[in-house]
């Protein structure tokens, strides 16, 4: 097994196996977008009785991506119906260990476990970082894009709390956002670089957990049709019809196998930023 | 008047101009530390009737701090006593106003107005990353150290919302934290990530405010005594106690002076995290 070193560190990052170990795959934001095409990429290469659990809010769109994995490999795959804007509501903890418990899955039968940090939205672009005056429309957005992502993160790796056993890989689908800054985008901007910066002190501090900030590059999802259409800075929005009209926005599947490319290499250290585009 | 053209922009960045403009000086956490020191150094260069606001907890602590500001220079000085980890009990629009009332404070006698975003809180750094499991400690960490950050701002700019008539200076104290991770301090990280992104974002989106994000280098108060106290990274503990002890930890007042100096020379563009140690 290649070992790489992390910059500073003697520590050895854990390997990213799909093809050869038994995983637990969690992923938020799964029925639709960069979600579910990480559901069908990390199914297509996964070992044989990996056990997905795909949490999103629509019940009909995950049952979609549900028949959809299942008919791609030999898996196992829940579903989880869950508003992640409302964390104060949950016991992630508890909602993970009753789904393998239901399940049948045993937490000592898995040898790699993944959690892919997808769910997120843009907030609202309509106003600028001069007129954000709304308390609940900012909590709002912090409870879903940093607080649910941090406590569903240490109730994950509470369950599987056993660090030196299992290979444990962290994904926190970040943005180009959360390294630079956009007109309109101050709350999907500060939450992506909040996000990015818990990952970075989680990988210091963990240097057996393999974390990777991943940035998928300009995606055709349901978000871009959401910022042509909301957002205050005419540029912003050309920028993205000219991406669509031409071809070069990206196909939430292209992203994946990306994103599959750079976990397999493994260039990387843990915490860092990787951009679709990076050269690695 | 000097203007220097901001990084991939013809637009003006406004002067700081602390010597001949009369001034609406508003600082947050002003009773210590910092806070406190940074409103000393900016009175002690101020044009005279400028106007200070100084928010803290504690009126006692600020009291000082308004008495010693007068002897300093012919200014007037006004406390607020504000518990910022509580913003949903605030209007903060009309807090400013009417403090500018109350004190018959005409919005349109000042040149320059200046708003320091210096409250903080550090976080809860006995635990990790990957133990933050407590929705209501984080909810309380951010709704401090971003959510009344951003509220505070765009209530400050919209009292004095004619961009076009003042120099409008926006400082946000920002840390080494925020760029850089470091053990036990996920929160901190995070907070002022966030924070530094937010105030980039609105740098671009309003060429007319001139917006710094200063990181202070490590500087004396209570902080780092909390820090040496109670992280459970033994190494950054001792960091912190050896800069004591070899006296390399700065004063307050010389970071502030430091500021002083920055905001001055003005070589950075708006938006930009300025450290103490940079060399500009």
């Amino acid at each position: 097994q290649l070992e790489l070193s992390l910059s500073g560190s003697s520590e050895s990052l854990s390997k990213f196996d799909l093809d050869s170990k038994k995983s637990c795959v969690l992923i938020t934001g799964a029925s639709r977008g960069i979600g579910r095409a990480i559901a069908q990429e990390f199914a297509k290469s996964v070992a044989a009785e990996s056990f997905f659990i795909l949490i999103a809010r629509s019940f009909k769109d995950l049952e979609e991506v549900k028949q959809a994995l299942m008919k791609i490999a030999n898996i196992s795959v829940s579903t989880l119906v869950l508003d992640l804007s409302k964390p104060e509501d949950f016991n992630f903890e508890a909602i993970v260990n009753n789904i393998l418990t239901s399940e049948n899955q045993t937490k000592d039968s898995f040898e790699q476990v993944i959690i892919v940090h997808n769910a997120g939205s843009i907030g609202n672009i309509s106003k600028r970082a001069a007129e954000m005056d709304s308390n609940d429309e900012i909590q709002a957005y912090f409870k879903l894009n940093l607080l649910s992502v941090i406590l569903l993160n240490s109730a994950f790796l509470k369950v599987f709390s056993k660090f030196d056993s299992y290979n444990i890989i962290v994904i926190n689908v970040s943005s180009l956002c959360g390294v630079q800054p956009f007109k309109s985008f101050s709350m999907y901007c500060s939450g992506k670089a909040s996000r990015d910066m818990f990952f970075k002190v989680l990988a210091l501090e963990e240097p057996n957990i393999n974390v990777l900030n991943y940035a998928p590059g300009p995606v055709e999802t349901d978000m871009v049709a959401n910022i042509v259409e909301n957002t205050w800075d005419e540029s912003l929005a050309n920028a993205n019809t000219t991406m669509r009209e031409n071809g070069t926005i990206l196909a939430p599947e292209t992203t994946a196998k990306r994103l599959v490319k750079i976990l397999d290499d493994r260039k990387y250290s843990s915490g860092d930023h990787v951009d679709y585009f990076d050269d690695i």
